[in-house]
């Protein structure tokens, strides 16, 4: 590849792809190109200081030979439809769906976490959940001092996770009506956001034996996750050795309390309450809060598309 | 004591002290009266059809001798310092703030789990905290079969809690305002709601060592607390056999998802998502959700003095 990298955004008209376009405008992108179902198509989006034409995401546009990366951010199906078909003209995919998370051979990539894994694709890298690509961030540094034996997390998660229309009926909503939710799949006796949670976190960390029980919630928030963490550790570790640690993690700020709002519209991981667990004797409790559009799902595909294109250009 | 108890509410104008004006005219009690501080006093607030005229919660008042119990429904300050004139006034005072909860001698009472202790006080009897009655009534059956090793517990906590005031600051609130908070006081690395969490459920519960670990986090929810709980026993328990223990467990109903607003204005703990944790050998996982200004405040109060009425009635 040469010159500017071609980039299409699939499902740009949703939350999290119009995070993307202010993320990609920001960070000088100029060659993007918005797509969307036939829905959406014909309108526009605003990208910078100018609007691009949303165009339909047919299996022929996406497969035409003129992209370099397509960045999917759309329902599971409609990846499954339409990912082979970017991959087909010669594009790397990097799709935000859970199509291809769980696919052997596909990786799934937090770049701080597993960054190296991304130029293994053969066309297809998988972005993880919007809670595992935080709780990775946070566990990774401390996994490869102290070595991990379990996790426990309880979700406190923001109605954007669950798209743009729930945000707007959370707007709209008498507040009295607020309540949590477990509006998830279920499977068997877990939700299929609390399955997901530990089958990524074992996949991105290589740890396809490590124990992880999860609770995900859905909080009458409109926008960042937050994460409730214990963990058991091999060998003791303090909670000061544990923050200068995360202090020195990638994407990772160290702060008081970490909310949801300080988190909204940061490209950080907040983490903060660091203790030890005094239900056991090498634990650890923390709590972490991160923007579920931003790095929970636009920032790290973006990211990952770079670690590409970084590598695509050096032969150049 | 014989014939209709002489009941009074102080504090009967906030949010705690309302719900506890409708339960009493709920149950027909009708010697009724309604206190509270100068500022809210010379008001009347309704009971049942009918207004009571609010009085203000002086010592000579509440020391008058005229009152069998006295529900106290105030910040621990005033607690410290209007309940010992009601008890000189020969009255049993249930007192819902942290004043005297933890202070050796004097009951910390949930009916269900040590109702039995209610009787053995010498004039004050401690209501607990929002969150530690519906966990006690929840472990209190598990850990008679099967033996509580430690807790975990994280909290959703509506704002309620925090007063009436915070309630009508949610209901005005911009939706993009709304955030989670840790809005208690700092003592060490945790919160005073945390710590206060472990030392009541191991006064209750008669386990003055059993580890307890809590994240205690406020929602933008306006009634109904819930909680994230994980246990370990023991002695191994199934998911379908702690459902069954829990389904025959007093004022607790299972069911599939609890939440706040099922929860609310309802005199149960609901309790679900009953799962083995798979990051433990004898472990589960469970949510559980409570109305906390009904059984988590006015009705475990209201219950304690019913007790004590009882046992006062049958010499009579």
């Amino acid at each position: 590849m040469s010159g500017e990298p071609r980039i299409g955004i699939v499902g740009a008209t949703g939350a999290v792809g119009t995070v993307t376009l202010g993320l990609l405008s920001q960070r000088g992108y100029t060659n993007v190109r918005a797509f969307a179902s036939s829905r959406s198509a014909g309108g526009s989006v605003s990208f910078g200081d100018r609007e691009l034409q949303v165009e339909e995401a047919t299996p022929d546009a996406l497969a035409a030979g003129e992209l370099d990366i397509v960045l999917f951010s759309v329902g599971t199906a409609a990846s499954r439809e339409l990912v082979p078909h970017a991959v087909r003209g010669g594009a790397i995919a990097v799709d935000k769906s859970s199509a291809y998370r769980l696919e052997p051979g596909i990786p799934l990539v937090v770049p701080e976490v597993n960054g190296a894994r991304a130029l293994e694709n053969d066309g297809i890298v998988a972005n993880p959940n919007c809670c595992t690509i935080p709780l990775t961030c946070v566990l990774k540094p401390l996994h490869d001092v102290a070595g991990l034996v379990n996790v426990r997390v309880s979700t406190y998660q923001s109605v954007s996770g669950a798209g743009a229309r729930r945000m707007d009926a959370l707007r709209a909503e008498d507040p009295a009506e607020h309540n949590l939710a477990m509006d998830w799949t279920w499977e068997g006796d877990e939700t299929d956001e609390e399955s997901k949670l530990r089958a990524e976190t074992r996949k991105i960390m290589e740890l396809p034996e490590l124990p992880l029980s999860a609770t995900t919630v859905r909080v009458p928030v409109l926008v960042g996750h937050a994460e409730a963490v214990w963990i058991e550790l091999e060998q003791p570790l303090s909670a000061d050795e544990a923050t200068a640690i995360l202090r020195d993690a990638p994407s990772v700020s160290v702060v008081e309390v970490p909310t949801p709002k300080d988190a909204a519209q940061t490209d950080q991981v907040l983490v903060g309450r660091i203790r030890p667990d005094r239900a056991s004797e090498h634990g650890l409790v923390l709590f972490l809060a991160c923007d579920n559009l931003n790095k929970g799902a636009a920032l790290n595909a973006i990211q990952i598309a770079e670690l590409i294109l970084e590598r695509q250009r050096v032969p150049a």
